[in-house]
């Protein structure tokens, strides 16, 4: 049995009731952790004294934004990694970030178990334990969703309003949401079916496509070593540049996606995600490496990226493989150093503008003139080589070579060749 | 010396150079192959006297639209074959259509030589050409632009006004383009500086997102077997059916993409493309394969969908790699069938309502109550040995398990272990 | 409850204490399923007067050796599957070939439930119980190891001596075992700790280097499209071919492998295999298709070769990724005809001679000498192209290009472009 | 026209005509570097009178062994590279270890051109060429093989009798080899048709495994963060103990490896290779390696494996991709250390013991028995999410979810859903 639980804790419907139910059940205090990345003030605003109301005996608050972005975050954008092709992994990428904060409070506190409010059929109670296992191991794990007999959002609102945990909830919220400086997620409701396309209200950080301005703006971003470090040429840290992206290309409704996904844990759900300045920051990071990666550079870390991608989603980030994948990436980087222009325009990111001091992009080779380091006639041998095994092959199978006689000879003597 | 050459001709000043040079230079007949995947009506009207008045001995016309779409096009739609991230293929997956067909018209008109106007630091000349070696490894392969010596479209239009090539170019043509049912691309003027903006005036299929309507339209993609059958319920044959998607997407700006890219022969360049119909389809078939395929083919498709695009790019359409990666991807689109709504508006392309009888989607599964095949407490066994490596690296090293001691010792009796 | 099992059996000790626990536990009738995919003469006598004297209701043997060797051994053989570079995955292709016959065997006989004897730490009850996912998902699964409260094999041997449960095994074993057509695996005793040596007691179906012969044998091995068809120019049915050459390679100590590997489960473990038949042919596979597959063609294939390999080890046979994976490697043997000769000796199996039809190894071509199609100053096209992004990059950083002024201009007129 | 010429220069027959070509062609000095990277003692001795002898203006031998084992040899073996699956690379990893070397000796003396005794149809002009370009791209390259009118082994030596160059080579020599501290090719003779074996004159620094020792020997190689470090538990610099291995496994006859590979230049050709020290070192390693790293670095390393041999044998050494490669492998050797003994018998070398501070195998873990981190019961939730999606392939697909109508209603209102 525990002696002392630490709760990964965000003052919702699921970890109010969970607070209470892990010290009713296990009848030891239980720490609350609170880990800021970004859900948005509302969110966190009076959460220690609701903690404390549940019945918490101790609440620790952490602000981890600076770290999400630099330590989480920038590394996933240099390596270009999305899941399935769509999703720019939002939730993934801040539960290893919380999760390690998580353990360290709970080492600090002298805790000795961990817990959290995910449900037992999502990705993220994946995500919290492999961190925990990875930097906790002697911890022991409490999952409330896998050993209560709640069974649903209802069966929450009854316990809660039994025990008088105070929730803000209604029994007629209609989407599970998530949400962290790089994005909102929504799942649920009339998502369920992907033949519903998604109703308006659903959408949290952007206007409409059709209600955003009918005229175009644009923001430029400066990238050193891979990483964000400027808006329209002024130096920003990295929260508030993000911020301000999440701001003004949410304004321009840039950073829906809508995706059916295989979780982790073998199921397909259909999810809804806004990643307004991630979205405009992916824009703008591949737009300058097109000018500055060369191509077999460019293929094998194309490839990477899909393997970095679900190393995040499945919550492997404490592991020697996204280790060995970040050095890989951290190498590609080294000059992935200029700026892009993006145009923000009715939910669309592109980039129209970019500029390296690293560009290999040279036109006076790409043009037709003569240049100094490309002669036209090389291309014919580069053809006759590449094409050469089609031909062959093309030319059918060849006749055997004309070996002097005495060397066939001589091979096959003994019996056995040797 | 050839006795009788096939040239690929477009009508064009790089070809219409092409085969007057190419008469007067080997003194021998030409025929011109001219093969129509859509470059546009206005492209072939009178294309056959213009040849003939430019010196060809004989014109071939074929008319390959039906084949370039369903042989072609949909292959590397159902691959999911994006080049670098962003480029439809437009360009690459025509050639070895027409590569093909030439050869056939040069051997059914007797021709010893093939010849292309393309240029010798461009992709298109190794396309043609890796044909050629695959198809017809015993004909010449005669490319002009890497044996004469003009250099510049200035030094063609002289060579044509001295011979009186009737060419319809001026001096003052800025772009380089290529279009076919699939796209049209854009080389060359103010494009060669990424730091530019792409100029509106370059756009030829699709209009500004701008001046797109201001109400969203939409079309309902019908599919079976990882082929487009159908507009809005209506089936309809291929070619009606893209052509008919380029019109309505292209009304909405849907299409465009602006990439520095990394061609096969070494160096970088910008290029601007349309693939108005393309996009929307690229679109409705990743979303309806969400719903169908499951994660591990996801994944391993999405992995080889990279290296189809670059064999696509790189002209090795005709080798046995294509054809394996072919036979792959039919075997996973055996239940990609169903049906997918793309919503067209201000330049992009949405898919928003997806429906397949062979859906995996389960909401019934992915929602947090009970249910038949998911017991939520199957999730703690799956983490636990998802994260055990982690677990028992974080431990650190095991002690030496205890082998019984005779057992050790007999295996070090011998002074080699054997 | 079941109201009749199925139960995998082997007659060993874990099946017979299994078998008897089950009718014991659920009290219902028992189905003994008894595959036969080449454990050996030994280990089927009697099989069915055992699993009757054990408390079994029915007993149902089927023979799968040719459907072993011809749908699970040869598709693997010719995908090049080789687990971790080294293991040949003998126990893991036994798996779905079993599991495939027992669903059919419980629903031919009317049982409701599936049980096996693996326990719950090893591969085994994976790809078991993957197969009776994806054949028979409304059957109910039984694991007896991972619900009794036995422990150990010493366990086992109590509970089968209090029941009477007729077993030959004694305390002493040593080795656990698992044979078939394709191999033997051996695990646990001095195995244990991978600094010990194989002690020599633990091979079986192998001589020892040392003690096979002192002059070398050969074998030739003839194939059609990848598959085994012929011994020293004879044809063979595919069962007796692998028989017989399991004999040959495993008097000259062929076969051999020692391996720490990686479990799905998340453990390392250490395996002794003997593979004596399969490591010749192995061999002479691929020797065989380096003559004939060109070389984009070899490296995808033998990326996918991992994957494959994967695929098998994780019990993954029933699923879309394992059927997609064949399609392509069938597709790339085709042409995989011809014959290898191999030699052993002393533990060593060595391709030493290779021939086929569709060999695209044209010494003409691959010697000094001037050839039709290789012509050496093609060679400097292809390099300096191939080398020219290196160049480019060394050359550092270009000239912004001389782009026409009012071009320049133009596309920075509107204060966002368009 | 240049006006000093660097030769790499080996002092055999092609490199002796090529010294005297270039200063009769060029009219210019020309300075031989000769790198030392292991040839051998006979192959060096004299090798600078013998260059003055032949025409060169100057000499310059550079000491290349240590850089060689230390900066080539040691990050490819950690690294896992072998290409197709067979060759260990030794001609391939030399080629810019000596390419750098003579682009520092070239620009130390001033030179303004490169030059190679490479023929125009290897693998070898590739490697240096790009190594040149990457290095020096602003000094002229020649390569004589590709320019002069000499077409055979029978040409140069009548060339060489004129000039009276003294060369050693005779008309009878068979076998063209390549050797360094890595290993030794051979190629032409009877070896151009692989229906031959190899004859047992072809091979030098093996004896066969018919002679070699009948008793094994052993040997033990201690590892630090992946490199080799120690023989036998005796720290050693690195070159004497890759020469000292190259002795002992050759004694044995080990590392004989017999390959129709696939050349770069798009043609295949037949090579024996004789890497003795390096297959050792491969052997352990690999299963130092299996103790230490887990699953996921396991696959990922392996299939990054396959593109770093491609990289190596391509000669793209001096090149990003190379470079973010390595800082991959880097990471994950980082607890790559540890002892591994190697039994060396007859042509076979087999790690037969191995220890690691870092292992993570535990046999603890592994074998039947509870323990702390495994609870058999673990595996039946891990086997049910994992076969998930088959099962719910196999149940067929699923009915549309109940969404609450209003819902449903709702998203359809608008003509276009937005």
């Amino acid at each position: 049995m525990p002696k002392k639980i630490c709760l990964a804790y965000s003052g919702g419907l699921d970890t109010s009731v969970a607070l209470t139910w892990l010290a009713e059940t296990y009848r030891c205090p239980v720490v609350c952790f609170v880990g800021d990345v970004g859900q948005g003030a509302g969110e966190l605003r009076g959460i220690e004294e609701k903690a404390l109301a549940s019945g918490a005996a101790e609440v620790h608050v952490a602000d981890l934004r600076k770290a999400f972005v630099t330590d989480y975050l920038w590394p996933m954008l240099r390596a270009g990694a999305v899941y399935e092709g769509r999703y720019l992994l939002g939730t993934s990428i801040a539960r290893p970030c919380l999760g390690k904060a998580q353990v360290e409070a709970a080492l600090e506190r002298g805790a000795d178990a961990l817990a959290h409010g995910c449900t037992g059929k999502g990705n993220d109670q994946v995500r919290f334990e492999r961190a925990y296992a990875a930097l906790a191991p002697d911890l022991e794990v409490i999952a409330p969703w896998r050993i209560w007999d709640l069974r649903s959002r209802e069966d929450l609102l009854a316990y809660a309003a039994k025990r008088r945990i105070p929730v803000e909830a209604s029994a007629e919220k209609i989407y599970s949401r998530d949400r962290n400086l790089w994005h909102i997620s929504h799942e649920g409701g009339a998502l369920e079916d992907p033949a519903n396309a998604p109703p308006e209200e659903v959408w949290v950080l952007t206007r409409s496509a059709k209600e955003a301005p009918d005229e175009p703006a644009s923001v430029e971003i400066g990238f050193e070593a891979g990483s964000p470090v400027s808006l329209d040429g002024r130096r920003r840290d990295a929260v508030s540049l993000l911020e301000e992206l999440n701001v003004r290309a949410g304004e321009h409704g840039v950073g829906r996606v809508d995706l059916v996904e295989n979780r982790l844990v073998g199921i397909k759900s259909r999810g809804c995600y806004e990643t307004p300045g991630g979205t405009v920051l992916a824009e703008a990071h591949r737009a300058l490496e097109e000018l500055v990666l060369d191509r077999d550079t460019r293929h094998a870390k194309d490839s990477l990226a899909q393997r970095y991608a679900e190393v995040v989603y499945d919550g492997a980030w404490f592991t020697p493989l996204r280790e060995a994948l970040d050095a890989f990436v951290k190498k590609t980087q080294e000059r992935v150093t200029g700026s892009v222009r993006v145009r923000l325009f009715k939910g669309s990111a592109t980039a129209v503008e970019r500029r390296s001091p690293f560009t290999l992009h040279a036109p006076a080779f790409a043009t037709f003139g003569a240049d100094a380091v490309y002669d036209q006639r090389h291309a014919e041998g580069f053809i006759r080589l590449l094409s050469l095994p089609a031909r062959i092959a093309a030319k059918g199978p060849s006749p055997a070579p004309e070996a002097p006689p005495e060397l066939r000879a001589r091979s096959r003597r003994a019996p056995v060749p040797f």
